[in-house]
Order: structure tokens, then C-alpha cells, then sequence
């Protein structure tokens, strides 16, 4: 019986919660996964436990309604949960690339205590994916990830088991929906500043767009590839980064002149020793199996020693019920 | 510490030979997993055993150098594996979609003396998958395939691990190499004849090449699909299926000028209490994620609750090192 603790619980949070009550036979049945919810912190919506497990249909209720969830269980906070009342904590508060808290915070002390972690922050693995995968191994519990590379798109879980027994050579990726969407609607004519605010309008991009389109959320997303994939651990600025702000429609007709299009790649390889990570725009032959990735869709090409090129294709941020890359980590942990 | 007993001795029996010899270090490494591998049963290289494992360089010299295996271990069978001397079965005796023998036969008396099994082999799964799968269970062993579907490239275990949670609505997936590979050369210009020449020049058809061009190979994929990914049995013939021998370049330059490709479609669906198969060309849009997937590659859709669309493209048959798929599934076993 798995005892989950919820911490952050915005539409990540809340879309674990629906799949869970949802779908309580159905995990039950089909993989032997049993659950009780017994805490959920987050600052907003208020912070309740029961050991025995809380009304996950009333949270849901209560968040639908725009209600608090205060008296559906015991005022709790995330001691509480880790004085044995948790076995896994899913940490689901928001990114903050600065310092990583409060997040960061969060899955040291839940590991600290013995806890597993499944996470969809991107922050503390941004800047202590190394620390937090030490502490993880020395307490005998995993910190798993699925969700900081592709939205849910399962490429970390790909790799780790149905690619298993190949050597990962190098990886290259369309990790950024938002950039993808843009780069898209300036082949099909608009504009940089036209695509933008259409990604914008459709909630793709932020109305601060600088983490996307100058390729910082690709270049942690390119650290997040060269620890899992490759085993070598990067800090961001290791990451040569180039955006696509400076991009023109000139650009895209000079790609398109050779059969070719411009995609901004994350792209991890060994190098003597070490790996070399970098984010740029890059002209793709339409033969590559990136070159025809559209929209907001996320992909990564495995260049693997047995399988050659593998690829997997899938729905960027926005696109996905964003629970699902919580629920595979959580699958995973009880396998 | 896995008792391997390795049933036909061609190039992917050989292929996963290679595979444990060159990564031994490695597999027990990464994946705590070690092996001995205790005898080969095969008619034309000789069937060798040693309790204590097989000298695998050895077995790999003498097949490099178009030598027996005699000498090489005690004269054995597979009778002699079953008597507790292999915990798994590595049936990669050749595709026979007639009787599956004697492939059928091997995975038979295999799972039934609680051995695992894992195969390459299409002949047992088209014409037996229901009776192999309750047999497994019964005797609390597994029956894993990977390898009958996209040539190495993992779509059974994507489905069953990276994609746990999702319920799978519908798959659809070019999955014969051959047929891509002609269909991708008649857009190139060449007729239907010319294309299936070179395709026969290059290894991907066979002499007799009616399995490929008129969808069989796809077919019993198709069933494949309905079995692991919709839970549902299928005889080969309750798959719809039409293949590409008719098709000319005016087919071609009909489906282009609508500004879409022509594929080869392998699908199956939920349809009221049962599930609908199909093989068909298809006229797809190039806005679709198998439009782009070019040559002797395989490539699946699955259309899923959580998720949307996520595809895996990956190499098809000749273009992979053959013992992978049949290493994937041993790993699995192991987790």
C-alpha cells in the first residue's frame, strides 16, 4: 500500500488526484498498485491529512468548487507526513530556476527521511540533481523524474527499461513545445512577435517568454539528458545556449531553400570524457526524424549501439494530462 | 543468476550471443543481472550443454569461422535444458505461419516445465498467443516478445512500463520495413516493380516476397497489437487486410496531390465489445506522426487517455543488432 503525500497542489498536483480516484480499480487490478492519499500541503488551497486516507473525491470537489480544503482532514504539514505517515512524497510545487525552493527543500528533507520522491520540478533537478540522487541512493529510495523532460511524454522510462541493454550514444531532442509551436507558425508564414503572442494567447508561452525562447527551460531540460541518459552530471551554464529571439523569416526561407527546418535542438553527446550539451537552432534535413515534429509536441532521438536511432514523439506542456508523469514514476516505484 | 537455454542458432540467436559476451561486465553492472548461458539446441550448428555454462566466445569463434559447435559442450537437447538445467528459453527458431512448428512445440514444453520464454519467433504468437499466455500464467512464468513486433524496437515494453496508467484506445503503426521501404521509393519515382527488385537487392524482401507486399507480416502484427496492447485474441484472418501489390505511381501522385502519403497501416481498435484490425494503404496526411517515416523503418501510434498521441519510431528488420529484442525482455525478466 502505497502512502502518498501531496506536496503542491496546483494542476499538476490536482491532475494526480483526478487519475487516482479515476482510476483506483483499474491500478489495482492491472498493476497490483494500492493507495491511500494521506496528506496534501500546499499553501493555497490549504494543508489537511488522515492516516487512513482522505476523501480524494471531496479534494477534488472542494477544488472544483474554488473551495479550500480545510476541514476534510486534519490540519498537517510535511513533517507530519514524514514521521512514517508517507512512503512517497509527490512534489509537484511550482519551478523557480533561482534557487529551486521551495522545492528543493521539500524532496531533501522527504528523501532525508526515507521517503521516495516522484517530482515534476524542475528546479532542484536544475541545481542539485546530483545531491539528491546521492542522498536517494544512500537512503535506499528512488527520485524520479519523468515529468521535467517531456510534459509526461515517457522518455525517461523509455530509456531505462525498454531500451535497456543499449548503450545511449548520444541524444537529440525537441524539448520545448513553445519554441516548437513558434518555429512552426513562422514556417507557415507568421512572423517571430505574431507566433509568439498566438503561443502566448493560447497558453503555450509565459507573458514573460525568456525561459523558452532564449532556451533556458531546453538547457535544463539538456542537464536533465546528460545525467539520466548519459551519467555525466552538467550545471546550466555548462550548456552551450543559443535561442530563437534573433530568428527571422529569412531564417526559416534559407533552411527551407536547402529541404530543410530550422528546430531548436537540445542535444547531449560524449566527448572524450565528458559530454557536450548544447541548445540551438539547427537545420534539419526533412529525412531526420525531428525535421517533422510539429506544433506543441515534444520528441527525442536515442542514437543507441544497438538499436540505432530510436525516437519517441509526444504532447508538449499544455497538452497532456499532467498527472500521468507522476503516475508512471509512482507505477515504476511499485514494480 | 539466469540458466540461459538459446533455441535456434541463426543470426539473431548468434546476435544475442554477441550482445552477452561483449556486455557481460556491463549487464551485471547496470542491471545486476547475470547469466550462464547453459546450452544451444540447434540442427545444423549442433546442440551443446555444460551445467557450469558454455564458453560463449568459443561458440561465437566457431560460428565466425562456419565451424560446428561439437565439441564444444556435451551433446545435448532440449529436453535435457528442461530438466532444470535453464530458468529461460530463448526461442529463435524461424517463423513458420503454416503450424508454427517447431517453434510452437519448444515454447509448449518450455513454459510447461516453468521455464520463461523469451522469442522472436511470429509462428506461435499468429497462431497460439491465447493458449502460450494461459499456459505462462499458469505455470507462473512469462512469455515476453518484444522482438515480433518491430524488429527490436521497443513498443511492448514501452506499452507496459513507460505508458502504465494510460488506457491505450487504439495503435496504429507502420511495422513492416519492406513495404515502407517500397512505398518510400515509388515516391521517389520508381514503379511498383523496380522498388520490390531493389528491396529484394538490399536484403528487406525475401525471394518469395508475399508475405511482405500483400500484408500478411502486418497482419499477424496487427494481431500482436490487439493481444498486448487491447487485451483482445485474434485469428490472422479476422484481420482486415490489403497490401500494396496493386498500387502504382498514379496511386501515388493521387494520394500527393491531396498533400498526403501513402502508407502501409497497420491498426487496431476498440470497436463495441471487441476490437477492429485492420492492414491497409492509407492515405495520410503529412501533419501525421507516421507521414514522415521514411525507408525499412517501423514506427507506432498509441492514441491514449492520458497522453494523446505518442509514437516510437524505430529501425525495421536487417537495420538492428537481432539479439536486442530478445536481451530487452531477459532484462525485463530480471526486474
Amino acid at each position: 500500500m502505497w502512502k502518498i503525500g501531496l506536496v503542491g497542489c496546483g494542476n499538476v498536483g490536482l491532475g494526480l488526484l483526478r487519475i487516482l480516484e479515476a482510476k483506483r480499480g483499474d491500478l489495482e487490478n492491472r498493476y497490483g498498485f494500492t493507495y491511500a492519499v494521506t496528506g496534501v500541503v500546499d499553501p493555497f488551497r490549504g494543508s489537511v491529512g488522515d492516516e487512513r486516507g482522505l476523501d480524494v473525491a471531496a479534494l477534488l470537489a472542494a477544488a472544483d468548487g474554488g473551495k479550500s480544503f480545510r476541514g476534510l482532514g486534519d490540519p498537517i504539514d510535511l513533517d507530519w507526513l514524514l514521521e512514517g505517515r508517507a512512503n512517497v512524497i509527490a512534489e509537484a510545487t511550482p519551478t523557480n530556476l533561482v534557487d529551486a525552493m521551495p522545492g528543493l527543500d521539500h524532496i531533501r528533507r522527504a528523501l532525508a527521511a526515507g521517503c521516495h520522491v516522484v517530482s515534476t520540478n524542475k528546479g532542484p533537478v536544475s541545481l542539485a540533481l546530483p545531491e539528491l540522487q546521492a542522498l536517494a541512493r544512500e537512503r535506499g529510495v528512488q527520485y524520479r523524474i519523468e515529468g521535467v523532460l517531456l510534459s509526461g511524454t515517457p522518455a525517461i522510462n523509455l530509456a531505462g527499461e525498454a531500451l535497456a541493454g543499449c548503450d545511449i550514444l548520444s541524444v537529440q531532442g525537441i524539448v520545448n513545445g513553445t519554441t516548437n509551436f513558434i518555429l512552426t507558425r513562422m514556417e507557415e508564414g507568421a512572423d517571430y512577435g505574431a507566433a509568439l503572442a498566438e503561443a502566448q494567447a493560447l497558453g503555450y508561452a509565459e507573458t514573460d517568454p525568456t525561459a523558452d525562447v532564449e532556451g533556458w527551460d531546453a538547457a535544463v531540460k539538456a542537464q536533465v539528458m546528460a545525467n539520466v541518459f548519459l551519467g555525466q552530471s552538467l550545471a546550466v551554464d555548462d550548456v552551450e545556449r543559443l535561442g530563437i529571439s534573433h530568428l527571422t523569416g529569412a531564417d526559416i526561407d534559407a533552411a527551407r531553400a536547402k529541404g530543410c527546418r530550422l528546430k531548436l535542438i537540445a542535444e547531449v553527446e560524449r566527448s572524450g570524457e565528458g559530454v557536450r550539451a548544447t541548445v540551438a537552432p539547427r537545420e534539419l534535413p526533412l529525412s531526420h526524424p525531428l525535421a517533422g515534429v510539429s506544433g506543441a509536441i515534444n520528441a527525442l532521438t536515442f542514437r543507441t549501439d544497438h538499436l540505432g536511432d530510436v525516437t519517441i514523439v509526444g504532447p508538449g506542456a499544455g497538452r497532456v494530462e499532467t498527472g500521468q508523469a507522476l503516475l508512471v514514476d509512482l507505477l515504476a516505484l511499485n514494480r
